[in-house]
C-alpha cells in the first residue's frame, strides 16, 4: 500500500491569513497536512530563528480525517516562520519520518526581488532545505486580505505535480510569485532569476511628546532592471505571468572566491 | 584633500558586545566611524527587518573627534542588524553622502557553514551590499564575551587593506571568520566556501506549572562535509586558518533555473 503523502505548510502573514488557509485546503489533495504556523504576522523576517525567548505552541487548534481528502493538523508557534518549520521537522522527525514537501504561504504580497532576502515565508523554505525535503514558497502579488486565489489554485497545482513529478535540486527550494489578476488573465508560467531592486527612503522618522525619537520602516521599492529585463522575477510578474526562481541555499560566490585567490596574498 | 573615509559599524551582539568596542576602535584607524549597533542582542536575526513595531533610537550615546584618529559616533537602535544598517545608511544619505565601507562584528560565535544563513551579523552585510557599499562581516569563534582579539586586529587590517584596495564585485559581501586562538598560532587566511551542515535536535521541550507547552531552541551542528575537506569555511576555521567567503545577494540557482525551464512545460 503507498504510504500517504506527509505535508508540511506555514507561512509568514500567521494562522489567520486566508492565503495558508486555501494553501492548506489545497495540499489536503495531495495528502495529510501538518500545519505550523506563527501565532502573529511575521513578515519581513527572513531566516531569523528565536534563539533568546520561548517558543510558546498551541497544541492542535484542528485535528480532522475524512474520507476524501487528507487529514489536517493545525499547531500555531509564537515564533518565526523558520522557527515553524523547524519545529514542523521535529514534530515528523519525533514519529519517525521527515515531510515529503515543505510549502509555504500563500503570502500576501510579492516576494520577488529583493523581498526574497527579507521574505519570511522563504525563510521557511530555506528550513526545509536544510533538512532535503523539497520546499516551495508561494506568494500572491497585492496585500489584500482577500485576494482572489482561482489563479493559484490552477496553476499552483501544476507546479506540485511537476516538482513531485522531478523533485528538486539538492539544497534548492522554489519562490513562486503570482499576479494579483483573475486566472482568466494569467500568461501562463515562466521560469525566471531574483530581479534586482531595493528599498529607498525606508524611514518615516517622528518624536514623541516626551522627546523620544523613532521611526517606522517604510520605503519606495527602487528597480534596478532595465525596462522589460524578461526574465527578473518582479517583471515576469508585472507582465502577467507566473514566476519561479530556484533560490541555492550555499550563496557562495565561487567566482569571487576564485578571483580573490588569485588577487590576494596575506603575510603571517 | 582627500576626504576622510567614512565607515559604518553595526553587528549582532549589541552595542555593549566587546566585539563591536575593539572593531569601532581598529576602524578609526582607517576613518570615521559611525556606530549604529542594536540596544538588545539579535542573534539568528538574519535579515530580518521591523516592520510592525517603531524603531527607538537613542541618539548618539558617544560624540567625540581626536587629533589622531577618525571621529566616532554611536546611535543604538530597538532593531535587528539589519535595520541598523539600513537606519545608518539613511544618517549617511541624511547628510548627502554614503558609507565607503560598512563592517559588522566582530561577532562573539561563529558565522561560518550554516551558522551564515541565520546570521545578523551577514544580515547587515547583505544591507549595505544592496546599496553597493563594500561589506564585511568579522566573527571570532567562540561564545567567550572576552576572547583574545590580537588575531582579528592583526589579520583583520591586512583584509581591509585588500577590500579598500581592489573593492569587491558588485552584489558581494565577505564572510571572515577567525579562530579563537592566539595570534601566533593563526595558521593564516584561506578563501573558503559556505560548508554544508545543519542543526538538529535543537528543541528542548518544556511545560509550565499550568500545562502549556514551549521549546528553548538549542541544537547540535551536523557537519554535512567529507572530512577535512580543505575548502569548507569551517573547516578552514578549524583546522587554524581564518576563513573568507565571498557571498551573494542574488541567490538564484542558475543551473537549475535552465534545467527545470527544459524540463517543465505548463498548460493555461
Amino acid at each position: 500500500m503507498k504510504k500517504t503523502r506527509e505535508i508540511l505548510v506555514t507561512n509568514d502573514d500567521g494562522f489567520r491569513a486566508k492565503g495558508i488557509h486555501v494553501l492548506a485546503g489545497m495540499l489536503r489533495e495531495y495528502g495529510n497536512v501538518t500545519v505550523v504556523a506563527p501565532y502573529e504576522p511575521q513578515s519581513g523576517r527572513s531566516v531569523s530563528l528565536t534563539l533568546d525567548k520561548p517558543l510558546m505552541i498551541e497544541r492542535p487548534l484542528v485535528e480532522e480525517a475524512t474520507e476524501t481528502l487528507g487529514s489536517l493538523r493545525v499547531y500555531t508557534l509564537s515564533g518565526t516562520p523558520a522557527d515553524c518549520a523547524k519545529l514542523g521537522i521535529n514534530i515528523f522527525l519525533h514519529e519517525n519520518r521527515l515531510p515529503d514537501l515543505l510549502v509555504s504561504g500563500i503570502n500576501h504580497g510579492s516576494n520577488a526581488s529583493a523581498a526574497s532576502i527579507y521574505s519570511g515565508t522563504l525563510g521557511a523554505t530555506v528550513e526545509g532545505t536544510l533538512y532535503d525535503i523539497p520546499s516551495i514558497g508561494f506568494s500572491i502579488n497585492t496585500h489584500d486580505e482577500n485576494p482572489d486565489f482561482e489563479g493559484v489554485l490552477f496553476y499552483g497545482r501544476q507546479i506540485l505535480d511537476n516538482v513531485l513529478r522531478d523533485g528538486l535540486r539538492k539544497n534548492v527550494y522554489l519562490n513562486v510569485n503570482f499576479p494579483a489578476i483573475p486566472k482568466d488573465q494569467i500568461r501562463g508560467i515562466r521560469m525566471a532569476r531574483q530581479g534586482a531592486g531595493r528599498w529607498v527612503r525606508e524611514f518615516d522618522h517622528r518624536v514623541t511628546l516626551r522627546g523620544k525619537h523613532y521611526f517606522w520602516m517604510v520605503g519606495e521599492f527602487e528597480d534596478e532592471e532595465a525596462v522589460g529585463a524578461p526574465d527578473a522575477d518582479h517583471h515576469v510578474v508585472d507582465s502577467g505571468y507566473i514566476s519561479i526562481v530556484p533560490h541555492r541555499i550555499d550563496t557562495t560566490d565561487y567566482e569571487e572566491m576564485e578571483r580573490l585567490q588569485k588577487l590576494w596574498h596575506f603575510d603571517s
